[in-house]
């Protein structure tokens, strides 16, 4: 027996837009607690963590937790295909995951299941010094406008705001949010802290931004950088993470 | 003398985009019955057939009977030119078909009037054991979902329901509409019948939807498909005709 | 000492992209009297002056007249980058033109300064004998309807009214704006006009309709094509000119 129903399609849908721009394959492990995945990206550069609780669904009935694999490009097709505010339904049958969406009409696809080899993806555990929670809006901006001149961005967390900055020989950009801006909602800096990073990673996941209206971002001084964002209210969280580019 | 008046362009616009997607020239007969076109596509597999009656126009003066031969792919080119609530006047003159718009500003547009052979296609005379009505929004849905997964079609119509499936290795599709479904208008089934068809045709013919609200399907196990929509109220239609797929 | 702001990116936005869809590089004078450049396209065909006058500055402080060479497709990009109210603020910065702009969060560019040979570009001095005023979203119209059918277009200005006309073996078509259509604003004929000019040049101009609604038109037949554009209500405005496309 395995059934979660969730109101409305958009959470699902943009959490796994937002996985499979990183990832082609993933294992989702699925029991009355929700759902629960975690890989790293196949260069182990970013790694990301989708947790769904029991609270982001309407019913949840699982016998006892089960994995599965799935195609994540072919799994985002199935749910681009759902209006945001559909009803969905998520089962199993004989090797496949049944997906049923009810809106205009009712669609179900069954996608089959895949094997996906257990590796061991070690859980970073690290503690920031510097931490800030933004609107993912504020995020989504700045890192647009960084990508016009760049394709690195420095994050730069003071006690007077939140930067990114781009350079190249196009010039340079920076998007600031001052403490005080609408956008910034809180800024913890022990220690302030800077960090460059690959830009597309982080283009790829701020697309989860539609399935998130906050994100914390935490940085020490070339270090990893943390995002975490907050899916429908606190009951869903994807966290990623993110090696720092060096500069020589 | 010939001219034609339609107080809004997007009734033309729309039915000439859909049969412009399967046939590249069509011969156009104008008549004070209206226009009336049917054609096969190149490959024989789809037949097409366009009748705009008298009452879908405002004004109609036409002498004698005309055949007009134009390329479909230009003609269709011009209308997208026009705003859906543009008014149109269709004349002739010295071997142009003459397209005037009426919004912002005046925009008339001669299109070459070309030789078309006169082929003759057969009017496939055929009747039905399985029929409904839908909104055609629903079946552009139901076509739009089956195409993630396959490039078959299947259509089944029972008691209970209008199916569109779709399967391949990528696993599998139903979109289904329930009896009693508001976009289900009516179904009538002597004997359940169910059919493949080539999806690309159908997704073709769809767009017309836009210039339809309601569309009829009917059916007989393993042969041809009909579909009717029925344009601004039942002032014009489009009666399209599928040969099926038959598996292997 | 240079600082230069508008409360509203959208006049420089839009400006901007219509002069860089003609020239790579240009070359501003910016004095207490605003902002002031002209260029001639690669080709010598278009000639392009873009003038913002003081007026559509809220505060300009300038020592002394300054010539900045800016790569146009780089600063469309950091442009397009603004949403259309975002408030703007222009300064300069060892090397580096420097634009800021105020709406979600705060971003600054930086973009270098090139050198730009200065070439010596000769203002023509033409009077014309047909003269229309439009709105330049009709302009705008009748340029889209005439590239359907060609890739040349034809400005007929007679005391009835303003035609566009295109014409190639796909057909003609003709976009009238008659004496009495509210999109003409003013029509002065002293001498019938009409001449043939390329239409791309046009296409990539009328971009800048965005920034202007309004667009005034002189012609005298077989000769240069003038065009200007009034750029919030009359505080700029960008002139255009461009040779005539002579027919055998």
């Amino acid at each position: 027996m395995l059934r979660l129903v969730m109101p409305e399609a958009k959470t699902l849908r943009y959490s796994i837009e937002a996985i499979s721009n990183l990832i082609d394959e993933g294992s989702f492990k699925i029991s009355e607690n929700g759902i629960y995945m975690r890989a790293m990206d196949p260069s182990r550069i970013a790694y990301i963590e989708l947790q769904l609780s029991r609270d982001s669904f309407e019913t949840i009935e699982v016998d006892e937790e089960v994995s599965v694999g799935l195609n994540l490009g072919e799994l985002k097709k199935r749910f681009s295909a759902a209006k945001p505010s559909d009803y969905v339904e998520i089962s199993m049958d004989k090797g496949f995951f049944v997906i049923r969406f009810k809106g205009k009409g009712t669609t179900t696809f069954k996608l089959p299941i895949i094997e996906i080899e257990e590796e061991d993806v070690p859980v970073p555990n690290l503690t920031f010094r510097a931490n800030a929670k933004l609107r993912s809006s504020a995020l989504k901006e700045g890192v647009k406008k960084v990508g016009i001149v760049s394709d690195t961005i420095k994050f730069i967390l003071t006690r007077e705001g939140v930067s990114m900055v781009g350079e190249s020989d196009l010039g340079e950009v920076e998007f600031l949010l001052e403490r005080g801006d609408e956008d910034l909602i809180s800024l913890e800096v022990e220690e302030e802290a800077k960090a460059s990073y690959t830009l597309s990673y982080i283009e790829d996941v701020v697309k989860a931004t539609a399935a998130s209206e906050v994100v914390s971002i935490s940085l020490n001084t070339d270090h990893p950088l943390r995002m975490e964002f907050f899916i429908s209210g606190d009951a869903g969280r994807m966290i990623f993470l993110l090696a720092p580019r060096i500069e020589q």
